[in-house]
């Protein structure tokens, strides 16, 4: 089944399937059941064997899933069984924060290239990676085969970036400048923005 | 119309339209249409008129939306036409960058209580708040009536800080620690993990 064939919700849990299932297996369980999963997310275990299916079998009526070979199937669904380079452009707090986030290499990404247009930061080195300008950002993406890009610079410089990032081939934007982008067809921005977040619960505080 | 016989989904929106009406007020666009707005969203037109008629009549047929009406129509709805207090819980990187971004206080938020466990934080300050021990945030929180969290502690303290604050009367958690919280009906919670988000792009690169 391609990828196209897949609705998009569906690729979207997945990766929440993948950590609730890491997350079990630090905890030394080896079994689990979509009922379970489904009680610790939220999501009821019919739609969880639902999207599941989408991919194949993976475990047997009554027995349960294995969670380490769940975990393997999943992993390689989501092209994590291999590790990403990521660019990060805008080193603020955000970027900073980002850098030195140990959550990103254990579970598959790695930010190797980083870029500022701060001369007072260019050069300077940031969990052992030297800041690059910005303005080379698009000749050393391509160099060095990157799909993955992080934008953390400020709104206003947020699209100017990004089509500097898709011109060097870039694919996938994870954005955190609060303002929608415009990106040519194939190519995939995720948003996020705290405040987007905030704001949708106090309609309900 | 309560907020019960909204659909989420609908509600997640419309901090979204919210953020894009108030980028075209910034540019000093007055009226907007549901097709530009939608083209700049990647939202069909008719989306945007369905999601927004829950909520009243905003514009008539053919001459578009007044932006900066729908903005004080939107802010009043999601309730950020004042400003809510918001807790912090956990100084490391991320805390430290959310606490010094800037993009809350202008949208309605204003960090106000920091809280860490590590006695080396405890006592100093941050953005110009004190930062307290996390053993007080219970008492804290709930003398200051605040209803809004952040959470930005390892994926291992995330449960038991989410019931303190949730015990001291926090309704709306912004979840930073890679792991599902467990709350109580009537307790929302939202999930920023950057990872989530780049695994559901690798799927497609």
């Amino acid at each position: 089944m391609t990828s196209t064939e897949i609705p998009d919700i569906v690729v979207g849990r997945l990766p929440i399937y993948l950590r609730a299932l890491s997350r079990l297996s630090l905890e030394g369980v080896k079994i689990t059941s979509s009922k379970e999963l489904g009680e610790r997310l939220g999501i009821s275990s019919a739609q969880i064997r639902k999207d599941l299916s989408h991919f194949g079998e993976f475990g047997k009526q009554g027995t349960g899933y294995k969670i380490d070979f769940l975990i393997e199937q999943l992993r390689r669904i989501l092209k994590v069984d291999r590790d990403w380079e990521v660019a990060l452009v805008g080193v603020g707090d955000l970027g900073r924060a980002l850098a030195h986030y140990n959550g990103f290499r254990d579970r598959g990404f790695h930010i190797s290239l980083i870029f500022d247009n701060d001369p007072s930061k260019i050069g300077t080195t940031l969990n052992g990676f030297q800041i690059y300008d910005s303005a080379q950002a698009s000749e050393m993406i391509q160099q060095h085969g990157i799909r993955l890009a992080m934008v953390a610079v400020p709104a206003e410089a947020a699209q100017s970036v990004t089509e500097a990032l898709v011109k060097a081939g870039v694919t996938g934007i994870l954005n955190y400048a609060p303002i929608n982008l415009s990106v040519p067809e194939g190519v995939h921005v995720q948003y996020i923005d705290p405040v987007v977040h905030l704001q949708r619960m106090t309609f309900y505080v």
